[in-house]
């Protein structure tokens, strides 16, 4: 039995980057850029208006005559005398030999002239060609994450394609003769299997839509042949249930037969302690525990942090947050726990029920709190450390 | 010109629920319920063991002969004898006589007995039919919000469908002459057009997968037909340029003149002044500015908040957070200023670029930070409100 950071540690060193894929701009939302992207252009690839206004060369005069237009998208480049002005628009193009732009609210204007109310200082309002950029300039280094804001810029500098990280091939692989699945008729002795939703609609919230799911029923047999199969089409397999200590548990035994080799087994922690991670070749092996609540609290702590890795991710872990604790709680376990917890700006209350078998309390949690193995009491007001989850 | 709170509230008070719909729970993820969910059944539905161990009829007695076995998803109702007891796994039925499971770990046995070594409490390691939730009682209230945790308690209750409250079909209409689409050739005059696929992506990050994009010229005719048919089949329109107070912006005409009424223009912030927002029956518009930090920075703070409350989100806001201002910050502007920044556990730090025009520093940015129409001077170390975005 190991302790946390010493499982975060070797499923860290053993998750290697994902190949490496040519992808749209506009289909990347969420993956990691593998290579280093530089400008093909100036940004303004010209010099720009930042105001809807008048272009004219600066100089003490007040009164200068209209003699054009450059709206957004024009290049009539007109030359301009001392006493010229054109009427222009954000973003559109300043003539070449006009150094400033007046906005339209400091000028008195008719259709022939104007007269400058509030004379601006030479060279404002005007967005120099290649002022946020330029040419050959890096726009991201790699492992940028793909957000909102890097699609827009990649798209402004004309830019369609660009190499990122695979998403891993995510396999489920749910055991259990105990499993019925929902909208069925709940026999005796039976519970509902509610592990695979659950976990694919976690993997969605990271990037990964499509997640295959296969069931087997608890024999070695099953077990073994299923695991052989997907491990062959597989970067990551999620094993839900049969890793715990009972003589019916094959998911090991089965693992341990189709060469995966075994990293680590049981982790001293609660919820969560049976858990198997293991590693053929590239492909990673997360055996999470049957209960619900285990089982998607090993998903955040350990899969989660794999899968950004492996996706090239820099920071790989959930962003950990500090709170000050509502209440007293005592930790006699001598284990690590993930407490289901709520937080808000500043605080953070422990919710009441912890059981590892539901899920109610999870699925109003916003986070998990984490109380390390070493320490016995946390005191009401001190500061700990919790994974948001929401 | 309104302030920032003013067109919130504004929003917020004509953004109607969305219709209901029926999902299955499998694909419910990011959806917020829209009835109150009862359990159909006892959870668990019987007796369960919480260990791997054995079943026995607690006594003063420490030696126990074993009479069978029950493994999960069988249903063997043994009637013990107060000298017998029942080998059980986690999560496997326990014999209706049986009040007690002890831990393997507790135990010396052999194939026909158990020797207990630490007695357990009487009832310790059962849970009761029923223990998380009864037959009836509520799983979720109304406006719950569906995540991986709340997905996996309604299939272990076997419930495979739910009612939702829809997604709003959002519809953007890019208008500008001196747009040019990404890949190809970029004339002199012309920019890369790429508000569409960055809002499409931040669209993306609250679950609106699919959006159809319209591109239109810069004229009256031509937008005022695009919007025609574009406000029939829409729930939230995003009109991307052309609201500005340039000469050339038909957009604010073509919307009133398709019956959209006006109710703001214009914000006292900066950036993202120029914003129009009006309303046709239940469908939105938000008219963005064109500079793509503006329209980002709008999505966040406006459209984003609308989209939740379509969508019957109870908290509707991007979550706030407070942190420690690295350096001292003047606002002259007397303006609300919406400032790229990064936040640690601890502190922020304002970006240097905070041109409207350009993403660059967006793309870096993890928050944006809120500074006040009337605040003039915000000191270093003072705490600030920030808006999270990554």
């Amino acid at each position: 039995m190991i302790q946390v950071e010493e499982a975060l540690s070797i499923i860290a060193e053993n998750s290697t980057n994902m190949p490496i894929q040519k992808i749209a701009v506009s289909k990347a939302l969420g993956y990691v850029l593998a290579e280093t992207v530089y400008s093909p252009i100036n940004m303004p690839p010209f010099r720009q208006s930042a105001m809807d206004g008048y272009a004219f060369i600066h100089s003490e005069r007040h009164q200068y005559d209209i003699v054009g237009i450059s709206q957004a998208g024009d290049h009539s480049n007109l030359k301009l005398n001392p006493n010229e002005t054109v009427r222009i628009f954000t973003g559109a193009f300043v003539p070449d030999n006009a150094d400033t732009v007046i906005m339209q609210e400091h000028v008195m204007a008719n259709d022939k002239s104007i007269l400058i109310t509030i004379m601006p200082e030479q060279f404002a309002n005007v967005r120099s060609k290649g002022e946020q950029i330029q040419k050959e300039e890096v726009v991201f280094e790699a492992n940028t994450l793909i957000t909102p804001a890097a699609i827009g810029f990649l798209a402004c500098l004309g830019i369609t394609e660009i190499e990122v990280y695979k998403k891993p091939k995510v396999t489920i692989l749910v055991t259990g003769n105990e499993l019925v699945e929902p909208g069925k008729k709940l026999s005796k002795g039976k519970i509902y299997e509610s592990n695979s939703v659950m976990l694919e609609a976690a993997l969605q919230t990271i990037g990964i839509k499509k997640t295959k799911v296969y069931k087997v029923k608890d024999s070695l047999k099953a077990t073994k042949k299923a695991l052989k199969s997907i491990l062959k089409k597989s970067d990551i397999i999620l094993v839900s249930g049969g890793i715990s200590v009972g003589d019916y548990d094959f998911v090991k035994e089965a693992l341990l037969e189709n060469g995966v080799e075994e990293l680590f087994y049981k982790i001293n922690q609660k919820p969560g302690k049976p858990m198997f991670f293991g590693s053929k070749n590239e492909t990673l092996v997360f055996a999470l525990p049957g209960n619900p609540a285990s089982s998607l609290t090993n998903f955040y702590i350990y899969v989660y942090p794999a899968i950004k890795n492996r996706m090239g991710f820099s920071d790989t872990h959930l962003p950990k947050l500090v709170r000050k604790l509502n209440t007293s709680f005592t930790n006699t376990t001598g284990k690590t726990l993930f407490l289901k917890a709520l937080y808000d700006e500043t605080n953070v209350t422990i919710l009441e029920s912890q059981s590892s078998a539901m899920l109610n309390t999870f699925a109003i949690a916003n986070s998990l709190l984490i109380v390390p193995y070493d320490t016995e009491n946390l005191k009401k007001g001190e500061l700990v450390t919790l994974l948001p989850i929401d």
